[in-house]
């Protein structure tokens, strides 16, 4: 039997506006709320963001609090991880203000994009310093990292952390296809990437834009799992004609896995494999 | 037979100091010499950086004019291409000073860099707005691209810019192995990013530090050429025992191509196949 689908949901991001979408979840409660019903739906991780009061990512960790506070108090196993992107904000401490909350607000993993590159429009800035100082703060506070790649180079780094004693495993990986200027969704790009994954490792597929579906595909098929959501795709058809839900995506993975027999992983099950800790 | 080898050398770039070796070119007249020199073993290009009478990088395009100058008066033949680096200096109007020199100054090439990566331990910054900016006016002065390529990813920015207009063939692509947080100086590395390149492509391998042996070694089998120097790298052996000279790496790349029967490029077979002025 195929191991059982670990399904990771990043449901916000840095970019979605309410102006694109009516469907993306930008409040507490919106961002609580959607990872609580999508956790039913076969969600075992949501990777979140938090926004401002005017739908603006922000870095204050008390609004993050906020929602992990809103989603624990309902379902304590699905797992938090909080992003540390750069995007917007390049000091490292204020990128990693919400690995610093503690107690049953401490997020259970974040991410660590593992390099720098060019997005569509702009560049996204993650020095080696900026790297291996986020990497320290989640060891000691003991959150695991969502190790973020975008292209071969990236999985080098991961083992120079790994050489410096900065990350152990299991290692979550999470491999990020179809950005213009990074490993595009191809078979090969993918089999050259997962062949330089080092042992111990977890792996999930995702797709930005129109190769969500393909990436997720090819996870589901191949992979340990999937990261899927309006963060990396706002659109359900490749015409672009039809806004997608977080629900509706989840479901074209769940039907998949279904499917071809496979089990979809709780966040229980999840945690046992990733050695986190059981709230 | 085989193709004709194309040697690019790479012979001073911005990090090297007089304090680490005393074999890079620093001066203006030292830099034009060094390429005069190597231009007689076999050299049919050269990737040229400035430095200031401090020995650091400078835009300042009077020196470049001054080195393009040295070279052009005993040697009108040895391709000339400028830097556009960003390594120390963002603005994009600075990056591209030289490509503004007109007349007997004008680079034959430059360097454009497709992407944005981390090197051992700092980031560099190339934003899809910078490198479309560098290509628009390579384009308008008749200046082709040395396209370097340090990940899958940025020769898919490649393709972009082909569809864009903004580069035509014959493509004259750098490939660079071994940077940490970029590809590495392996087969299969090297063969999933040839395996990318747009029809017309025109390859050369570069390798950084102890990678450049091995990945030049890729390039006199497989390429159309290397790039070597001590830009790239500043020592002779893999213990890093004995400094180098760019004679001296130049050298193992002409004894390896006579080793194999393989022809080296005259610079004015060079300029035919990138389609170059002959002046």
């Amino acid at each position: 039997m195929m191991q059982p689908l670990i399904i990771n949901l990043a449901p916000t991001g840095m970019i979605p506006t309410r102006a694109q979408t009516p469907h993306v979840p930008l409040t507490s409660t919106e961002i609580a709320d959607e990872a609580l019903a999508c956790a039913k739906l076969g969600v075992s991780m949501v990777h979140l963001h938090a926004r401002d009061v005017d739908g603006l990512p922000t870095t204050d960790s008390r609004l993050f609090a906020d929602i992990v506070s809103k989603i624990r108090t309902v379902n304590s196993e699905v797992i938090i991880t909080a992003t540390t992107s750069g995007r917007k904000v390049p000091d490292v401490e204020q990128r990693a203000s919400s690995l610093y909350l503690d107690g049953d607000l401490r997020p259970d993993m974040a991410s660590l994009t593992l390099g720098s590159m060019n997005f569509a429009t702009e560049a996204s800035m993650n020095s080696p310093a900026t790297i291996m100082r986020l990497a320290e703060i989640m060891q000691n506070k003991g959150i695991r990292p969502e190790l973020e790649v975008f292209d071969l180079g990236m999985i080098n780094f991961a083992k120079i952390l790994i050489d410096k004693g900065l990350i152990s495993a299991p290692y979550y990986f999470n491999i990020l296809l179809g950005n213009p200027a990074t490993a595009q969704a191809s078979m090969l790009h993918l089999a050259t990437m997962v062949n330089e994954l080092p042992a111990g490792s977890i792996w999930a597929v995702a797709g930005i834009g129109r190769f969500q579906t393909r990436a997720n595909a090819l996870g589901v098929v191949l992979g340990d799992g999937v990261r899927v959501g309006l963060e990396d795709n706002l659109w359900w058809d490749q015409e672009r004609t039809q806004l997608a839900t977080n629900a509706q995506l989840i479901g074209r993975v769940t039907a998949q896995a279904q499917a071809l027999g496979r089990p979809i992983a709780s966040a229980l099950e999840v945690r046992q494999r990733l050695d986190l800790q059981i709230w």
